[in-house]
């Protein structure tokens, strides 16, 4: 009989799918005497599993719940199969980024500031917010309290799986998407990073949705902030690193850009860090691929 | 030659489309003499008009930028042609209903929490959060901090032009729709407002986007909220007075539902009322259909 080892944090609901001709070990996590199993399905976070690893024997396949495994083979020896989650967190990560660019053109931070405060009257700082952030110096009447996404022109850094769901979910909205990867190619267009320099100056929102690698450290910095229009929406919805974080804070306390990340360098942002207190920022502590479908879309 | 006459708040480059056979007279909120024009542009602002009106002479055709146009009639008598703005607000109305109900279900209101006290590790908040609004009893691992739109049940009341552009959006997210308008009727399925009992116990998110009638008044009361599921999210992008205000001041209070308004029952809400400091609440003060497009797309 096949024997599945599970770590025991996750709800026996979701393994109820596995043929009655395998055996579910459950493993918690201060496991402390040797279990024989040919696959197993570990914490999702890494460290938790720390004290499970030296006493499986036998492990020859691995499904990961997450998208990341590079701990895995350091762990267990390069001789195991290993399953990754790719794919899981497509919806909640594309949702997390479509949610967090509609909250900020929408104003919702200010507007929750107004809540706060319970003056109705203070819904007349979002045009003065507009006008600001915006450089737009048309004389605007009715006054403009907030902005729209349809039509807007976007600039899509990363088209791997979670970038073209971020493509779908932005379909209704009429963009004009330009889409970015590491290399060019055709059929839908797609331009090569190298090419970002010529293409940031006209995106009115740019979504990073690339991976994290020695490519991309630091990717956006000081020159790529320069060539950004007045106004425009940075969303980090990739990892902290392809952003250099001083560049951010700069252009961001210079009242020029405007941004949501849910991700930061370093990470997590310690306390007191200046990335906090920016203007114009929506900042989300690396919480953009939950949702309570992940395990259960993983598995 | 044409006489049109407008209100010299808008910017005359919106005004540029009309031909060359028209004379075009900017009319200051102040006039203070009689003009002879046959169009009429008015202020969006009715009671900015005030002092325009007594002064028009020979007006046949008023081309309104709001799609309220009750005060017109009354103003000028009934011999006057009224166009008014219906479809202007579409988009921007339906993308505040969209983003309010993405803001809700990311819990951004709590991240901005976290965000203003600069403490990352307050993100665990999320899911008490999350447990305790939703009333979601499952072991959830890796545990829950975002919810998803995707997927969700839907119950769209009102099904005007408005209505019908949420749906648009709401498309990527594949939630189950169902849609309630005055009368019921096939293709598409559309329930009648007398059937609400029964269809709100389903419902995982309720829309509101209906006309203000006396139909309509007051018609989600304390009878409907106790019909709502737990967690169940109100958004409101109709008007105030749909809702009871009591009464969903007490569903919030209770913890019962969450709720997103751009409007409300007093309007504007007066300082100090209870719904200012609800939980689970984002308020909004009538700024959702507001964008820099809706002069261009009225005129």
């Amino acid at each position: 009989m096949l024997r599945v080892g599970y770590s025991a944090n996750i709800a026996p609901e979701l393994l109820k799918d596995f043929p009655p001709t395998v055996e579910l070990v459950a493993l918690p996590r201060d496991l402390d005497h040797d279990v024989e199993i040919e696959v197993w399905i570990p914490d999702p976070y890494p460290t938790r599993n720390t004290a499970i690893v030296p006493h499986l024997r036998g492990v020859k396949l691995v499904l990961s719940l997450m998208a990341g495994t590079e701990w895995i083979p350091a762990a267990l020896g390069p001789h195991v199969t290993i399953c990754n989650a790719r794919g899981a967190h497509n919806i909640s990560a594309a949702e997390w980024t479509v949610s967090a660019t509609l909250a900020m053109l929408k104003h919702f931070p200010l507007f929750l500031d107004v809540q706060r405060s319970g003056e109705w009257k203070r819904r007349f700082e979002a045009t003065t917010e507009y006008e600001r952030v915006s450089g737009d110096a048309r004389q605007h009447y009715p006054p403009v309290m907030l902005e729209e996404l349809t039509g807007k022109t976007v600039l899509l850094v990363g088209y791997g799986s979670i970038g073209k769901e971020i493509e779908r979910m932005l379909e209704p909205f009429r963009v004009e998407l330009t889409r970015v990867a590491r290399r060019a190619r055709e059929n839908p267009k797609v331009h090569a990073v190298s090419e970002l320099d010529a293409l940031i100056p006209g995106a009115e929102v740019i979504v990073l949705i690339l991976p994290s690698t020695t490519e991309s450290y630091r990717l956006i910095d000081a020159k790529l902030f320069e060539l950004m229009q007045q106004g425009t929406l940075l969303v980090n919805a990739a990892r902290g690193p392809v952003v250099n974080t001083d560049a951010l804070v700069e252009a961001l306390q210079s009242g020029r850009i405007r941004a949501a990340v849910d991700v930061t360098d370093p990470e997590p942002l310690p306390e007191g860090h200046p990335l906090w207190k920016c203007p114009n920022l929506l900042l989300t502590p690396h919480v953009g691929g939950s949702s309570p479908e992940i395990a259960r879309r993983a598995l």
